[in-house]
């Protein structure tokens, strides 16, 4: 899943390259490493990128060991439930009996190798047909930004180390996120799932039908063109819907896997910092950046020298045409900026 | 007085173009301001400019009324003392009876005609040739970070409106500047003078007989070279220091004429944002930007969009090749960061 607008990340982020597309958590843009990281699990002619029409150039740019046929250009972004409908789909008409692993493309996770073995727990257990697989993230804070997968029996099988989900339960407060983080019951819901492509087409037609009826098309098509044609026509019809809120939730059989791996879903600039080396001060700098009696700031100066001086807890994103300077806490409303630079019509920077 | 670095203005200053030759307190720069602002007052060719001579070329293109026979370049900046010695030798050498107005060329005076009518009071009383004239500004707060001069008895002689200096007063305490505002008879010193050529001369022999005695030769120097010449042989010998202290302090007859025009001595971001415009969030925004929920930022915006989000009190100046984010109260300390970019030899942007 290479979709999305990444507008939290302006001005770094563009409409013309959101990003996944961009080289800023890590060495390589984020869509490139979440490719590398399946490197040893699955063959590049295996991999499936849904990313938005506009954007289907520069993904096959990036991410060059995948077949140019593998990638699917979304007319129109629906959130979640529909795009993986949409690969299911593709992957179902090929192989009937694909394991299937869904990725976001813009999430920063380091170690490879636990991430590769938890995966090959999920796919062991998404195997057997009849679960949905969820990977869980031991909560580090009482986070109230993300979503929580309660923790329900372990699933038989020796070893498997999995459990049912007895819930999901949506961004909570701040009081129940502590109760959740104590309780040890609770994992981050990290938007990796692992299934058979035909259980999740199951599960689609039962719990979105609506969605189902409008892909089914696209079984049938034969060619890219005719692809590209039922997709366009199925997305006039499929409503927005994550897959969590629109089948994980509502699914019977959901499995949970808790991660081994560190995860960071780079929900915003103060998010991306965690993500990069921090001096003594706690400042996290990326460029050439003169602090000075300056804590906790976030800087990325991609060109030019930024000075910064006597402030502290700010981010700080310099880029040739465009400057962002906003508060840590404010991290989440960057996309005001680019609503009201929409509004002025400048859309040369968005 | 066209000297000086304006380091505390980085990084819209640098050292090849100093505060005073930037378009960034008005429309003009503050040089073509302050010439323009003698229109009516002193003949273009009565003009005498003193600026180091790296800046000599740059202070000739922009006051271009002015005779280029009527620049002076220091090797070196020595402070006020020096450089107004320089000049009064130069003047007295071509008028030994001129009556001279010393102007610091980076200050900002926006009533030009409050301005000219206060140096003709000042020049009615120069001219006598007995005093040293001072300009005082009326303090409008108990600035801590000026001098003031204690006013005396009225000067005699109808409607002077003048004062004997009583003393002079170095940078005060908060409360001494508090007690000064509220008795009426302190004014801040505004680093203008008036005075006749030779009173000067005569001044500068008694007060600094060293630096006088190094300027001597000026005053026989028939040519450009030989002027030159002599300017530099005599900065070897100069100590830096400003008339204030030198000079002022120690004189018999100084007079005192009280300012009726405004006045800002622009020393750092947070002063000269007083000159901007300011919107209702008391956000002070030269350029493009997009300011929200931010309160009482200066922003000046060069050639690229600038957004702010959710702070207060910055100072933010873009350029094309440096950017400096800075808490309004530390703008005396810009210097530091151009300090510390001198130790890193990063000489371009210096």
């Amino acid at each position: 899943m290479a979709g999305g607008q990444g507008t939290r990340f302006w001005p770094a982020s563009r409409r013309a390259r959101p990003k996944q597309f961009l080289r800023i958590a890590g060495k390589q843009t984020m869509l490139q490493e979440t490719v590398a990281r399946l490197r040893g699990l699955c063959r590049p002619e295996h991999i499936v990128i849904v990313t938005g029409a506009e954007h289907l150039r520069l993904a096959r740019a990036q991410a060059r060991g995948v077949p140019a046929a593998n990638f699917i250009g979304e007319p129109v972004g629906r959130s979640t439930a529909p795009c993986i409908g949409v690969a299911a789909q593709w992957i179902a008409a090929r192989a009937p009996e694909a394991l299937m692993v869904v990725l976001p493309a813009d999430h920063a996770i380091r170690d490879a190798r636990g991430f590769r073995a938890t995966l090959r727990r999920a796919l062991r257990i998404a195997a057997g047909g009849e679960h949905l697989v969820t990977i869980g993230i031991p909560p580090s804070r009482p986070e109230v930004g993300y979503g929580y997968i309660e923790l329900g029996e372990p699933l038989p099988g020796e070893g498997s180390g999995a459990h049912a989900a007895a819930a999901f339960h949506e961004k909570p407060s701040r009081a129940t996120a502590e109760d959740y983080c104590e309780s040890g019951r609770f994992l981050w819901n990290s938007g990796v799932f692992v299934w058979r492509a035909g259980t999740f087409r199951a599960a689609l037609e039962r719990h979105l039908p609506q969605t189902a009826a409008a892909l089914r098309p696209l079984a049938a098509a034969r060619t890219r063109r005719a692809f590209d044609l039922a997709l366009r026509r199925a997305y006039r019809r499929v409503e927005a819907i994550s897959v969590d809120h629109g089948v994980m939730e509502k699914a019977d059989r959901v499995a949970v896997v808790t991660a081994e791996f560190d995860w960071n879903d780079v929900g915003s600039w103060a998010a991306m910092a965690e993500l990069w080396q921090v001096d003594d001060s706690g400042n996290a700098v990326r460029g050439e950046a003169v602090v000075l009696d300056a804590l906790g700031n976030v800087v990325l100066a991609e060109r030019r020298i930024v000075a910064v001086l006597g402030v502290d807890g700010l981010i700080v994103v310099d880029t040739p045409d465009a400057l962002l300077v906003c508060d840590k806490s404010r991290a989440q409303d960057v996309r005001k900026i680019v609503q009201e630079l929409d509004r002025r019509g400048r859309r040369r920077v968005l």
